[in-house]
């Protein structure tokens, strides 16, 4: 799978994209994949601005390879995190979670790569008529935010392949050598991983969660919150009190009051496993060592 | 992928099975999928034990191929459909939605191959452990009951194949040729397909059903009823009043005196389109095409 359409687009050497996950991936993590010959990218979702400038920064220091910074087009000081990657000269952007319209035409005039995530083939059109260079089409069985329209990966791939002329980079349920060859057997020119890169060495999620995950049950996480922006949580007490909340029939208010700000961090990063809000994807179900990013590439082959 | 283990454990040409589906699966279409050299299922779960008898009898005599019966373990005369198989010496049985442990030895005992669906791993094992032959590894995608753990295809094959030696076959989201090599490179053994089948000429849905699923729109289907068994329902004025009901967070027994019986029959065969209870996969989506089963054999490379 050398020297591909998204090999060629985004200067790599193998067509894997490490996931911009919250409070996983900084610049340790995103600069090892970098180093391997994939796309390593840096998940601004959970960075300040100025935290951010200083993962690029040490992103550049400690790779020479091409990365990218994930960016939630609802992040609330986007204008902010435009001008730092404009101005770092970050070489690739990943938006997620909003319209492409708004933010591709200045990406692109200041020479950045512009990749949306899409969860339906009809945002994968309107991404491809915005101007962005590639989409990563994300199936439901991924961790964190998700679609409303709940397609999986095998049946989102090859809509979107059919729906779009640009690359496609498969995302959701990959994370061994089977899901990486049958991404592209269902027409993706790429991939995306998630939950392997969040639980490896070089993650900077708390090592409690890592350890949470690795080899979580099947059925161990679910899509909740679909009253607010759907999310795939895993299992603890805070998703079982969501739940219980949303089978009694609980609005979009009282979710939004009980789900407060920081419980991510207070989960992921601090390690708090029952009262923070943990997200991965179901494929942790056969994520089970702890290794490094270089062992990830090579059991992919890609070494 | 022709003389692997499935071809050899069920007699057929080409690893792909036909899924044995309420109100499709009829005589017409296991006899037409057994003559390209797949296996067809009679779907015995919406036949009473007469209608069955007949069905068996016509297939065998319009193919000379094997072919097997689905029956839901939950079929209320579960003993008159198995003395029926018996006698009526059906070479395959796949068994659904309840413990293999009951009736995998009555089958055995009497020379027939036991296939066993799982929407999991832990049920996976347990079947092999109850002694069947191989199992279905069918994911959220797929169409009708489903699984709790809302594991997808692409999650859920990996994790069963590491979890049993026995064959596995893969389902749910697959209906063309990608999708068909996917499953393959996921670790499957073979491909049940329902949709496809579904939505072709033999099936014995009604014809509006069937245009009404062709080139569904992505998250045109849910999977609602989870208070009782989770069912995939394509999007209409009766599974729009469950959703509601379930927002709203209506409990099992009001759920239950809503979905009266008969309404599965009143969409899919009579083609009451709003009223009726309609079952379909997410891959409907890139299924457009009115197709005969010799057209999908041939689109897959099988001929």
């Amino acid at each position: 799978m050398e020297n591909n359409r998204i090999t060629g687009l985004l200067g790599i050497k193998y067509p894997l994209v490490q996931g911009g996950m919250v409070w996983c991936s900084g610049w340790r993590l995103a600069s090892a994949v970098s180093n391997c010959g994939g796309l390593g990218l840096l998940g601004a979702g959970s960075m300040h601005p100025d935290t951010l400038r200083e993962h690029i920064r040490k992103t550049k220091a400690a790779t020479s390879g091409p990365f990218g910074v994930n960016v939630p087009l609802m992040y609330p000081e986007i204008e902010e995190v435009m001008r730092i990657v404009v101005e770092e000269e970050v070489p690739v952007m990943f938006t997620s979670a909003g319209s492409p319209k708004k933010w591709t035409p200045y990406l692109k005039d200041h020479g950045i790569k512009v990749v949306q995530v899409v969860a339906s083939s009809l945002l994968a059109r309107k991404s491809e008529d915005a101007g962005v260079d590639a989409v990563v089409a994300e199936g439901f069985e991924a961790g964190g935010h998700n679609g409303r329209e709940e397609t999986t990966t095998m049946a989102l791939i090859p809509t979107v392949r059919d729906a779009v002329s640009i690359p496609v980079i498969a995302a959701g349920g990959i994370a061994d050598i089977r899901g990486y060859r049958a991404a592209f057997a269902l027409g993706a020119d790429g991939v995306q991983m998630g939950t392997r890169f969040a639980l490896c060495r070089e993650s900077s999620a708390s090592e409690e969660f890592k350890a949470y995950c690795r080899g979580l049950a099947e059925g161990g996480s679910r899509l909740l919150l679909k009253k607010m922006v759907p999310t795939r949580l895993v299992d603890n007490e805070f998703s079982a009190k969501i739940a219980e909340m949303e089978a009694a029939g609980a609005g979009k208010a009282e979710l939004e009051a009980f789900v407060a700000k920081g419980r991510a961090k207070l989960g992921m990063f601090e390690g708090n496993l029952q009262e923070g809000m943990l997200e991965i994807g179901q494929i942790a179900s056969i994520v089970k060592e702890e290794e490094s990013v270089a062992d990830i590439f090579a059991s992919l082959g890609l070494a």
